[in-house]
C-alpha cells in the first residue's frame, strides 16, 4: 500500500468510539476497500483523565486541544462526531481552512450552516460528507447525490425519527397510550428524558431539510420546515386509521409543487397500508423518493445508533480516502446551485383527517360542514366514532385535499365554535384517490 | 463549464432509448450535478435504416461500425446497451483497451466475463461501472461499494425478479394459478414469450451472483449460484405459507456461512410477514443486506424497465464524468480482491416447507417421517392438509434448519417411496425460530 491516510477523530462519544472499533475491526477489508490503510492518529477529547473504557486502549493519540489536529499536516481527514453547534462548527471551519478534509454526523450543523461549511470546502477543494447525518446507517446521501444525480425529483420523504416511529409501533402494535409508549421508549434509551425535538418533529425537520436541500438542489433551511409533532397522536387515532386502511406514521415530507415551489414538512400523516413506508417499523427509518427516471425508490435501515451511525461516517471516510489517492478531494460539493422558492401555505396541499370532540345535539353536524365549507374544503367522509360522555360525540372528518393554510383557518374557527370542544388530532392523508 | 463529455451509445433500444431520453430532459440540471456538459456524440444501430421513431431524431450520430465510436478519441465513455454476450463483450473489451470508461447494464456480461472486463479497466486505468445490471434503477452497487465499505457483509438477499414478484403477487392477493399469473405477466409484457430464466432463476441467479461478489469481495460466478425457479409452486402453498405467518417470495440469497465459505443460492422462500421484503410487491425489486457495523439495511425500487433501467445507466455516466473531470477514472475498480471458497452443500443450512402428496393409509406418517430422521433431520411440524381424493393426503412438512445435501437426499429417497405419489413442491424458510 502506497500511503496511509490519517484521521483526527473529534469526540470519542457513542459514534465516535463506534468509528474507533470499525475502523479497528475492519481495517484489513477497509485497507483493500478504499487502497490505503486508514489510521486514526489522534483523538480530540474534552478531559484525557475521562477517557471511556471501551475507547481508552486505541492506539491514538489523545488530545483535547483542537489546534493538535487542525494543525496537524499529517491529518488528512477531520472526522467530527461531538455533536451539538458549537464548537463543532467552529472547529469543522478550522480544520477547512487548514485543508482538511471533513466528514461529519451533525445534523445541526449541516441543516444550519451547510451553506457556509460549503463554500470553505469549495475554496480549499476538500471533501466535506456527512452520510451519517439522516438517517444513520442507512446509504441515502451518495445514493441521491449520484445514483440518482439524473432524476428530476418530485418528492422526498421519510420517517427519519427512530423515537417517534417505536412509539408509533407501540401504540399500532400493542395498543399503548402515547404516555406509555414514550415511558417505554424512555427506558430503553431510544428517547431523551427531554423528548421534546423528537415527539415534537424537530429532529426529523432538521433531516428533511437536508435532503430536501440535496433532493432538490436549493438550500432548503431549518426555518423552512413547517412542524407538528405527535403529541396529540392518540390510541384511537391509530385505530380509526387501521379501520380506513391506514397506518400512522411521523413523515418528514419535500415535495417539488410544479409552478410554486418546494414544500417541506414535518408531520404525522395516515399512509395506506401497502405503502412500502407503512410497514417500517421500530427504530428502522426509511427514505422514499420519487424520480422521474427512476420512480418510486425506497432506502430503509437503522437510522440511529452508535454502529449504524459510524457505518455510515466510516463509508465517507472510505470514499474520502479514494479522493484523497486520486487526488481528487472536492469531487462532489455542494450540490444546492439553485435558488427555489417556497410553496406557499395556499398551495400546499393534502388530504386531512381531523379528530374533534363535539356537543351532541342537533345541528353540530351541519355547523361543523359549514366551517369546513366556508375554506371550500370538500369532505371525503364524516363519522362519529363514539360518544365520551353523554353529552358530547366524537367526529371524524376525512377531507379531500386542501391547502395548509385552508385548513389552518378552518382549524381557528372550529375551535372558536361554541358546539366544539376540542380539535383533539390532525393527521395528514398521503391518499392519492382523495387528492 | 470547462469541458463536455462525449458518449458513444451502443444500442438505441428500449434502455438506450430511456438513455438518450433522460440526459435529453434533464440536460441542464445533469450537466450541473456533473460539472461538465454530456452529450451523447455518437450511437451504435443494428441498420441506420431502421432507427425507432422515438430515437431518430435526436442530435446524434448514428453508425453501424463499432469502430466509428471505439476509435473516436473524442468518445470518453462508452456505454453498453446491446444486451445479451456477443458482440457485446468484444465491444466493451475493445472500447476498454481503447482508454474509454465504460457503463454498462449487461448483468450476463458483468455476471460471466466480470474478471476479465475489470482487468482491462483497471489495466487502462479507466471506471467500468454497472449499477444498471442489478436491481434496474435501485442504487445498490453505489452503496454496497462506498456507504457500506466499512462493514463485513454477513448476507445479501433479494428479490431481484420482476416477473417472477409479480405472478407471486398475484397468485398471494388475487388467488390466481400459476398459469393465470404467467399468462397475465405475459399480457403485461414483464413475462417473456419464453419465461425460462425468469421463473426457472437463472435471471435472479446472474444478479445475486453479481451481488455476492460485490458485497463478499471474492468473485462468485453464476455456476457457483445454486438454482431453484418457481414453476412448482402451487396457489395452495402461498395459502399455506399465509396460515403459517409467511409470505413467498423467489429470492436471491448469498450467504458468508462462518467457516465454511459463500453460499449462493436462488429459490423460493417463506417469509415472515412482518420482513421488511415480504410486502414488497408487483414489479418491485429489492435488496436486503446484513452488515456488522449497518446491521440491516434495505434497497427498493423498480427493478426493470426502460426508465428506471437509464436512471442507474445515467448515474453511472454522471459519476463517471465526474471521475473525468477530476482525472480520477479507475478511481473504484473490481472489489473482489479475494478468494473466497464455496459453502459445501453439507452445510448450507435452512428450514424448508415441504408439500407432498402420499397415499392415504396407516403408517405412512411414520413412513415419510422415518426418512427424514435417516438425514437427522428434525421437523418441526407436520400437517395433513386436504385429501385431493379418497386414497391420497396432502401432507405439509415443516423441518428445521437442514442442510442442502440432507434435504436433496431426503427427496430423493420420498420419492422412490412407494406411499409417497408426490413430492409437489419445496421451499425455503427464512425463519430464526426454526433454525
Amino acid at each position: 500500500m502506497a500511503k496511509t491516510v490519517n484521521v483526527g477523530l473529534l469526540g470519542t462519544g457513542t459514534v465516535g468510539g463506534g468509528v474507533l472499533m470499525v475502523l479497528d475491526k475492519n481495517k484489513e477489508d477497509i485497507a483493500k476497500r478504499a487502497g490505503c490503510e486508514i489510521v486514526v492518529k489522534k483523538a480530540l477529547v474534552r478531559d484525557k483523565k475521562k477517557i471511556a473504557k471501551d475507547v481508552k486502549d486505541f492506539p491514538v493519540i489523545f488530545t483535547d486541544k483542537i489546534e493538535d489536529i487542525t494543525d496537524d499536516p499529517e491529518i488528512d481527514i477531520v472526522v467530527e462526531l461531538m455533536g451539538r453547534e458549537h464548537p463543532a462548527k467552529e472547529y469543522i471551519l478550522k480544520a477547512l481552512a487548514n485543508g482538511k478534509n471533513v466528514v461529519t454526523a451533525n445534523k445541526d450543523i449541516i441543516a444550519k450552516y451547510g451553506e457556509e461549511l460549503f463554500a470553505e470546502a469549495d475554496k480549499k477543494g476538500v471533501d466535506l460528507q456527512f452520510e451519517g447525518a439522516v438517517g444513520g446507517g442507512i446509504p441515502i446521501i451518495r445514493p441521491l447525490k449520484s445514483c440518482l444525480a439524473a432524476n428530476k425529483i418530485s418528492s422526498i420523504m421519510g420517517i427519519v425519527n427512530g423515537t417517534t416511529n417505536y412509539m408509533l409501533t407501540k401504540m399500532s402494535f400493542e395498543g399503548l397510550s402515547y404516555a406509555q409508549a414514550l415511558k417505554e421508549a424512555q427506558e430503553k434509551g431510544y428517547a431523551e428524558s427531554d423528548p421534546t425535538a423528537d415527539v415534537g418533529g424537530l429532529d426529523a425537520a432538521r433531516k428533511i431539510a437536508i435532503l430536501a436541500s440535496i433532493a432538490f438542489n436549493a438550500r432548503i433551511s431549518l426555518d423552512d420546515v413547517y412542524v407538528e409533532g405527535i403529541e396529540a397522536i392518540d390510541t384511537c387515532d391509530i385505530v380509526h386509521a387501521a379501520d380506513l386502511g391506514y397506518v400512522v406514521k411521523l413523515l418528514g415530507v419535500a415535495k417539488n409543487v410544479p409552478g410554486e415551489g418546494i414544500s417541506a414538512n414535518v408531520y404525522p400523516v395516515m399512509l395506506p397500508k401497502m405503502h412500502p413506508l407503512a410497514s417500517v417499523n421500530d427504530v428502522y427509518n426509511a427514505v422514499f423518493v420519487n424520480g422521474d427516471a427512476v420512480g418510486d425508490a425506497m432506502f430503509l435501515g437503522r437510522g440511529a445508533g452508535r454502529m449504524p451511525t459510524a457505518s455510515a461516517v466510516c463509508g465517507d471516510i472510505i470514499d474520502t480516502a479514494r479522493n484523497i489517492l486520486h487526488d481528487s478531494t472536492g469531487r462532489i460539493s455542494c450540490t444546492c446551485y439553485e435558488k427555489k422558492k417556497l410553496c406557499p401555505p395556499s398551495k400546499d396541499m393534502s388530504p386531512c383527517y381531523i379528530r374533534l370532540l363535539a356537543k351532541d345535539r342537533p345541528g353540530v353536524l351541519s355547523a361543523v360542514a359549514a366551517v369546513f365549507g366556508a375554506q371550500q374544503m370538500s369532505l371525503a367522509n364524516v363519522v362519529q366514532k363514539n360518544r365520551p360522555t353523554p353529552d358530547t360525540a366524537e367526529l371524524v372528518v376525512i377531507t379531500n385535499s386542501v391547502s395548509k393554510e385552508s385548513l389552518a383557518l378552518a382549524l381557528q374557527t372550529l375551535k372558536a365554535l361554541p358546539v366544539v370542544e376540542k380539535v383533539s388530532s390532525v393527521l395528514r392523508v398521503e391518499d392519492p384517490s382523495l387528492a
